[in-house]
């Protein structure tokens, strides 16, 4: 049946392809969820028992944690003064239902004149495939780029290659 | 008809990450052009009658007011000075033949010891599919960051789940 | 046999899509890789006979002599105090086994109060298809925005409409 292995064939092309942009999803979409002070939006990135890993803070275990960054005085005075958390767009290897995702992510500040980068991390993203085919962080440890050099060896174990493991 | 209906099915979650990857064209393409002057470039990003609402300027009215902006003089002295109009990976969620994407834009301008950040907004763009297949906006709002509650509700606004609705 | 062209016609698409998302692996992956002082990782993302060409400083020639920016002091000595080369989502023509992207690239330094953009620049990559159907850089063309006529019209040069030329 070639025809009928054509098409599967095609299909496991196409899934790599949908999870590396839902994978850019859930990345690029907490930093607008965390602005944004959307807990759920925010819990949605992350697996129920996900970690938040920052290298010079600690961690933050669970997505409850992780939600309650929204309620958190800390957070909420950099949103009433104007801030953005960005990521790059990250390098990802997918490994089954597995996926690793490297990027730099930053936190823009306004000032009077302008904005500033207040902070600046190498990130690395465990993530895992769902039940209903979506993806989830299930670790991301970031360490600020101050000359720690953990950061730059978290950045430096990128995987060369093709999108699959 | 199983095979027919595989590939209908595959050809449908094919459209979905084309249509993807166009609205990322189209939102970075736009800064692109309009650093690069490029009048048509700017204008092919827009719906004829297009709106691009700045929060804290006006709204542009019209895809001939857009791509006036490629020969506006304030435009043109940011241009001469050297900047950079960047969006971050948007987070895209499409409806058929309407998407919405939700992303941080900024406007990094030169100076003597480097570059300075001297507008970043919350950006919401409505976008609807062309006759031709390709994806143009209909309107865009900005919100600048500078603690303006309409920012941050702006992004708080955000759809998790799957890109399509 | 309707369904095999069908089949022909979708792997086309799909082969579009990859080719794009790899574009943006090899872009972004070169910042992360550089600043990760990998070696192999930087050299994997040029031909053996790749050009770095950087508006103000000068040529990089051969992916030997892109490689060993990992071992300059000059790039030791921003890696140690802390920094991360970042590119924007590129805008991608693809013409069969050619490419074209262009993007913004910057350089961001630690400093004790944060980060500054110290270099930000337009950046045109005209990339090959490789025989395992990866991509490579065969040509980067970079000029900072500090003014300099050459980097706006670089991004003025960008095509509009599909993917695909």
């Amino acid at each position: 049946m070639t025809m009928a292995s054509d098409i599967q064939r095609l299909e496991a092309r196409l899934t790599l392809l949908e999870d590396q942009l839902a994978i850019y999803q859930v990345i690029n979409g907490y930093g607008y969820a965390v602005d944004g002070l959307n807990a759920e939006a925010v819990g949605a990135c992350y697996v129920e028992n996900g970690v938040y890993a920052v290298g010079d803070i600690g961690n933050i275990d669970g997505r409850d944690a992780i939600e309650a960054i929204t309620r958190d005085a800390g957070h909420r005075a950099l949103v009433a003064g104007g801030c953005a958390h960005m990521s790059t767009v990250p390098h990802v290897v997918i490994d089954g239902d597995q996926a690793v995702a490297t990027c730099h992510t930053m936190v823009a500040l306004h000032r009077d004149d302008g904005f500033v980068i207040g902070r600046l991390s190498a990130s690395r993203l465990s993530l895992a495939r769902q039940q209903d085919g979506g993806w989830k962080i299930v670790h991301r440890q970031n360490y600020l780029l101050n000359g720690d050099p953990a950061a730059s060896a978290l950045l430096g174990e990128l995987k060369t290659g093709p999108t699959h493991a």
